[in-house]
């Protein structure tokens, strides 16, 4: 089992693996090449993985067999496991709990070399319709108090496989990052009854400087404070703090334009490795009346400087008024 | 002059670089290479630098010629500049200023092929005194908030040039994370009335666990919420708020120290990229009597997934109890 840490000072958790450390020999040096061998998330290797959770498949077909779309099952390394207590303790200073939590993996296609642009639309659907399915599953067990969705694309953004997949990770803890931007929301909505991120929206379409695309029920735009070169963050206009909570009618647009996104960021960068997350609220929404839910997307073009870890300050060299309008312009 | 810009939502801050914005096709895609071509900080080529703030040079030898051990010259693109006003405004609901500061770039050595682990401990001592006489210096302009001393070497550290070479940039505003390592601290201290690394320090001496190495002013240990694998911080045994006011005698202790980690980190790894980053009180240190001045040292070992970006939320492979335990073991 894992261990989960808290810093004393930050009051950040990390989580530690303790079963199966890496040695010094087990970070590469050399340029990332994929590993030689048989992908676990091909069609036809199904009983590589561990036994699927949920999927999207072919009603005469059974489980762990071809004849899916969509597939979840635990992740064969999980970061956290669902066995357990959580049985917080202290360690002198420092405070520690074991590493309880989910580890999914969501298999976006059967075919390996397909990423999100390459799917139809309604398999982009399929996809959304699963993770809000999963999050709605997960957020039953109260031990979780985040359910944390993202995405690694190409290993310069930390994927380990080719395979197109998102994570889900159900956490005993809300992320430090995420509450801090919770309470910033928050503070703002008890200042001025109004959602930040209403006013943003409303602001970005008045400039329409930053914005890439708009449909029916969501925006796309660069964010004024990216901290990445050609960052994108895709926020529903109709206020809602949960992603898993979204109405049904709103999948579509969210399938289209996160496609299309993905779509002009491929082309201008030649299948760049990327990153999305979910930012949502904690599964406990109290005092979080003032958060929206949105996606933060990072094209993985430069090679961040680790003091930018430390100190929480960005460099960003593209200004993201010229972002969009390369965004805009491309297909 | 490039733009500071404020996030609503998280209060972070960050620099736009709106006179020389990159292009997509500024963004690499191929394993770096270096640079071919002429470097502006080896032996000889003093002209090709901005003409040089400070240097350690015999005082025979003229500014901006050779002669010199430890040189300080102005970043040729400057993330802030010197010259203006901050000027801070409102855009609708967004805060900006002008990008007004200092980054000067500190070149460690006349050769370029040496790094710190090359060099001979008086000449390590040389670099961090001048690092000190740097700071002493810019917090005496009274628009500077906090100085920021950071080192990236190799390429996926961030680095652009191969030449050794730290950074100092002083800032008109705290950066995030570091004021809320400082709060954290500051809090412990108004509960406990003692300061939180001194009672880490005393842990770490206890447990022996995670210490790495231990001289007479300093301490080397793999924190127990290490974020990345092998993760080392370095710490002066004696409270001390600031960095640059560090006692003389202490110098050679710290020269030695980091020398030696670097050594060993070079040698387990074989010349990994790495970043390491000075964490001290802002110029104004009131209300940080509790804060402790320290070296946060992160070798770049994995692929860091973006979700990490925005959780704040690291998974780490190498327990730092048995990282600690190979950088004991190596020379």
């Amino acid at each position: 089992m894992s261990e989960l840490r808290r810093d004393p000072i930050s009051g950040r958790w990390v989580i530690v693996d303790i079963d199966h450390p890496n040695k010094p020999e087990d970070f590469e040096h050399e340029p990332h090449a994929w590993k030689a061998g048989i992908c676990p998330f091909c069609y036809g290797n199904e009983s590589l993985t561990p036994p699927e959770i949920s999927a999207i498949r072919d009603p005469c077909t059974l489980p762990n067999t071809p004849g899916w779309q969509v597939r979840v099952v635990p992740n064969k390394f999980p970061a956290l496991q669902i066995e357990g207590e959580l049985d917080k303790r202290g360690l002198g200073i420092y405070d520690m709990s074991n590493g309880i939590g989910a580890h999914e993996v969501l298999i976006e296609t059967p075919y390996h070399h397909k990423d999100l642009p390459d799917l139809l639309p309604q398999e982009v659907e399929s996809i959304i319709w699963m993770i809000c399915k999963r999050a709605l599953d997960l957020i039953n067990d109260k031990r979780f108090k985040y359910i944390l969705v993202f995405k690694n694309y190409g290993p310069s953004a930390g994927a380990s496989l080719e395979h197109s997949h998102t994570q889900i990770i159900a956490l005993p803890m809300v992320p430090k990052n995420v509450m801090e931007e919770i309470k910033g929301a928050q503070n703002y909505f008890e200042y001025r009854e109004r959602c930040i991120f209403c006013d943003i929206i409303r602001q970005e379409l008045q400039e329409q400087e930053r914005i890439v695309l708009e449909n029916k029920h969501f925006l796309a735009f660069c964010p004024y404070v990216s901290r990445f070169p050609f960052e994108v963050w895709i926020v529903p206009k109709k206020h809602n703090i949960y992603f898993c909570h979204m109405p049904q009618e709103e999948i579509p647009s969210l399938a289209s334009i996160l496609k299309d996104i993905l779509t002009k960021i491929r082309n201008i960068f030649k299948s760049p490795a990327y990153n999305f997350l979910i930012h949502t609220s904690p599964v406990d929404g109290d005092g979080t009346e003032g958060y929206h839910w949105h996606i933060e997307l990072m094209p993985k073009l430069t090679r961040v400087a680790g003091f930018e870890w430390g100190t929480g300050f960005y460099i960003v060299s593209t200004p993201p008024e010229l972002a969009a309008q390369y965004l805009r312009q491309q297909k």
